[in-house]
């Protein structure tokens, strides 16, 4: 089948949203992985590798110690699933800080930009 | 003064353990910066900075949710720290799990490789 960007970007976020609908979400356009403290580590790492072999590029959001817990866990899975790719890619992080609207409260989130190393 | 390396990490370290002497300790062997859920997130960042300037090179351990969420806090305040420094420097970290013994029981421990973006 061929499926446009958009159309597989929905494929990874469809599968990943069965798993915790409310707390992950992957937003095609700008590859943002939102993380609660709900979150399946294991499903976050799935969508966190689908988007770095998709778009070399990805980032993870997070709010709440209990939410960047499970998006450190899940950055930690996810390098090993794209280690064993062939060929392996080894991925690394940036944390920064970003102020973002919750339901019209502002609150600092925190956020990781994901990229291949070789890349760097 | 004539600073050996060792005595270079014990000063960093005295001054960091000072505000939270339980919670934080660096060796200067291994570079190792133990991070807890108490931990002032901007001392772990001070130490982080000052292991990178002296190392090029540091590992940053949290067990718990709270232990990492004040790791993370600290890796993005070290990483503004760095990026004023002349010149400035960009880091990048790698999370992976690691077993730890604390006190007889064996923890699962999540570690940060610390590293300039421009070295790796």
């Amino acid at each position: 089948m061929n499926y446009t960007h958009e159309h597989r970007m929905e494929r990874i976020a469809s599968v990943v949203e069965m798993d915790d609908a409310d707390a992950l979400s992957v937003h095609g356009s700008s590859s943002t992985i939102k993380v609660s403290a709900k979150s399946r580590s294991t499903a976050v790492a799935g969508a966190i590798a689908a988007v770095i072999r998709e778009q070399k590029h990805a980032e993870v959001q997070a709010i709440g110690a209990g939410a960047v817990n499970q998006a450190v866990k899940a950055l930690a899975i996810a390098r090993g699933y794209l280690l064993d790719d062939t060929p392996p890619v080894d991925i690394v992080c940036t944390p920064y800080f970003t102020d973002v609207d919750i339901e019209g409260q502002e609150r600092t989130a925190v956020r990781f930009i994901v990229e291949p190393r070789s890349s760097i």
